[in-house]
């Protein structure tokens, strides 16, 4: 008979655990047979020495057995998803979702609430009066046989191994473990049904890999983990040492994924939808490569077919379509203050974590998972990384429901550094296939 | 306020922890507010990172500071005690006692169990008839007042952290942790009451510790917690390939224990009592250099004296004293089984731990805590490693209970080893001080 401490012994010295071994932990783990202590000791371990690339599939294989997994066959075609691992302004899902849909490509997607410094995808859409992420299992396969595209929350018993084994981490400090992060990530990516996957793996000081060696391996071990189990899967790793785009707040990047479908968002986070985007095209064999597939996504903006299907999208699923035509239909903060550079320069560092927090504090963002959000506020952007700047003029504005922001000044101002000369950042970093 | 994950972060991350979290942490685990996987998962980040000199001494008085101490104030002169890791036919304790007591050193003994393939000086001091290790604490003084010498089992509520965390070792695989060791067995030595102590650090396949950098490792981190904290330390490194001694057995051990007090025992086990009694009697300031010591030990050899303190002490605890003149008292085993020599040749390995199972299936030791002992059962070996056999000689006397003991003869023949050639072992590796 199996023991767990023998298990521990194994990848505590170093050696490769056995397929049989992962299934007797995450087994263990789901029907409680496995003490969290016994667990905790083999995380740490994990943290020091490692998996390799196929305990790493294996353990989020079995950790996506644990659980429910949402059969997709009955929609015809190859679907993809994307994935981000989590950036300040990262409304990237938001437009690229329908112009995927728009080329005919399917795209259930699943997403995530914000936490913390990051958004949410699934906070920012509600943002749009009457927008509802709440579908059955039978509604969501409904709406993308109907309209290619429809996201929504998980539903069912996705992964709950996994969702033991993040709480332990939470507290036992053993989340930051590649491994581990990425058994996490893709065990629910794939019990979401999904054939093809781009993962968009943030780096910089704004995201969870500071380095971009530690996004890479990140990045690497997703797709290994996605390619061991058949998913076509591709990623990019993408800069998050500023925010992305102009726009952080709820009703603030929904205002700006519109403009993006229309052709005039920022040209950071255009450049990453188009990006991610023509993976994807590929991924679903709509493209022979990633310049044909760009073109057939710039072709849905330019004929505004993209942002038909989000509208199409959002009524499908209860929200006030008109807010694609009429933005001002979307929430409205009461107060628009302006935040004036101090000095004349080039902006040479925004730090993005921190205005995610300034967001937060406007009440846009969770402390906690149960704090209500106010999907007005946040901070629009006039300046970014590289741009020059007189003294007196706005960096961004602040979209706030109080009138005394002087704390939020100051901390725009501590994480805005403008100096001599700066040079504009590299969005795109890598690409890993 | 500290929290329990930030501590586990810091050694996780290779840092030094403060006095102060190392107090949190055994604070937390002695009063439960540290739940067990957050105990397991700080285990695991000490295994792979170690701990300095001035954390594990901290860790150890903490743990000793988690319940009660002995206060052996009131016993006039230099207490000193010895401490081994534990090995096969180990029962260096039991002459040694004595011996420092015939010198006028006091040696308030605080002994424990055997569990597995070693044995328990406890358990080998009971083989003699009526024999009473469980004296209350004022027996206790009131005994090494007297004569000088007591060998007891742990009173009182001794480092229960210590006991705690022990558990969550034993199966989280963070046993062989240096630091761990090391913490475990000085909370509860200097919890003791001791002026000095001797450290016994076994190494070789017997032993806990396979290498000698591991068994140098480990005495040099307990002779400094011990030195931390004001305690008189120093340690041997003994060899631990081959049993020590002749006798593996309850009631054997105790005969041969008496032998040596007679100045006839072998000459491993007499040399290593010798050994480690002139450390002892250097530290309780009695002789001014290793040599005088260990002439004033033989000395008490030669005249009677420590052999009549040990009938004293069997005598002042219950037992019966004439064993000391008539070791048939002992319990005798029913059967004496030789086991001949296959082959000519030298004895090239005698392999310990083995030979410790063989008396354990014997009936002479423990598989779990709760096992009845038969004290007359063990093995008595006519050869060790180094010693020429010719083929049919007997290796070694099986002393049984039961009649068929071909699995013991098997176990015995597959470790035991005759080459053409071979050197005896060195028992004494190093000395640590």
């Amino acid at each position: 008979m199996m023991r767990m401490v023998d298990v521990i012994d194994h990848k505590r010295n170093g050696g490769t655990l056995t397929a049989e071994e992962i299934q007797f932990f995450v087994g263990g783990v789901t029907d409680g047979s496995i003490p969290d202590y016994q667990t905790s000791a083999l995380l740490m371990a994990v943290y020091f020495n490692g998996m390799t690339d196929s305990e790493q599939a294996e353990l989020a294989m079995q950790m996506l057995k644990s659980g429910d997994q949402l059969d997709l066959s009955d929609i015809p075609g190859i679907k993809v998803d994307k994935h981000s691992t989590g950036g300040v302004g990262d409304k990237t899902s938001i437009p690229l979702a329908p112009m995927i849909a728009a080329l005919g490509i399917p795209i259930p997607m699943i997403s995530g609430r914000g936490l913390g410094h990051t958004g949410g995808t699934l906070d920012k859409l509600e943002a749009i009066p009457g927008f509802n992420v709440e579908l059955t299992e039978s509604q969501f396969k409904h709406q993308v046989k109907a309209i290619k595209v429809a996201i929504v929350g998980a539903t069912g018993n996705i992964a709950p191994a996994d969702k033991k084994i993040y709480a332990l981490r939470d507290v036992t400090d053993t989340v930051d473990s590649i491994p581990l992060i990425a058994g996490s990530i893709m065990s629910k990516k794939i019990a979401s049904g999904t054939d093809a996957l781009v993962l968009d793996v943030k780096t910089g000081s704004g995201a969870f890999m500071k380095s971009e060696a530690d996004a890479k391996a990140l990045a690497t071990a997703l797709v290994s983990i996605g390619q061991n189990v058949g998913l076509q899967c591709m990623a990019v790793i993408s800069d998050m040492n500023q925010p992305l785009g102009n726009m952080i707040g709820n009703a603030l990047e929904i205002q700006e994924s519109i403009d993006i479908l229309k052709g005039h968002g920022p040209a950071d986070i255009t450049d990453l939808v188009l990006t991610i985007g023509s993976q994807m095209v590929v991924l679903a064999k709509q493209a022979a490569d990633l310049d044909e597939a760009r073109g057939r996504l710039q072709a849905v903006i330019d004929d505004g077919s993209a942002l038909a299907v989000f509208r199409q999208m959002i009524e499908a699923q209860g929200g006030d379509g008109q807010v694609v035509s009429d933005p001002t239909r979307l929430p409205q903060a009461r107060y628009k203050i302006e935040l004036p550079a101090k000095t004349a320069g080039v902006v040479a560092k925004i730090t993005a974590d921190e205005l995610g927090i300034a967001s937060l504090l406007l009440g846009g963002g969770r402390q906690t998972k149960d704090d209500e959000l106010d999907y007005a506020v946040g901070l629009e952007l006039h300046k970014k990384v590289g741009d020059p700047v007189a003294a007196g003029d706005s960096l961004l504005t602040i979209h706030s429901n109080r009138e005394a922001v002087d704390d939020i000044k100051q901390l725009l101002y501590d994480n805005i550094e403008i100096a001599d000369d700066a040079q504009p950042l590299t969005l795109i970093h890598e690409i890993i296939n």
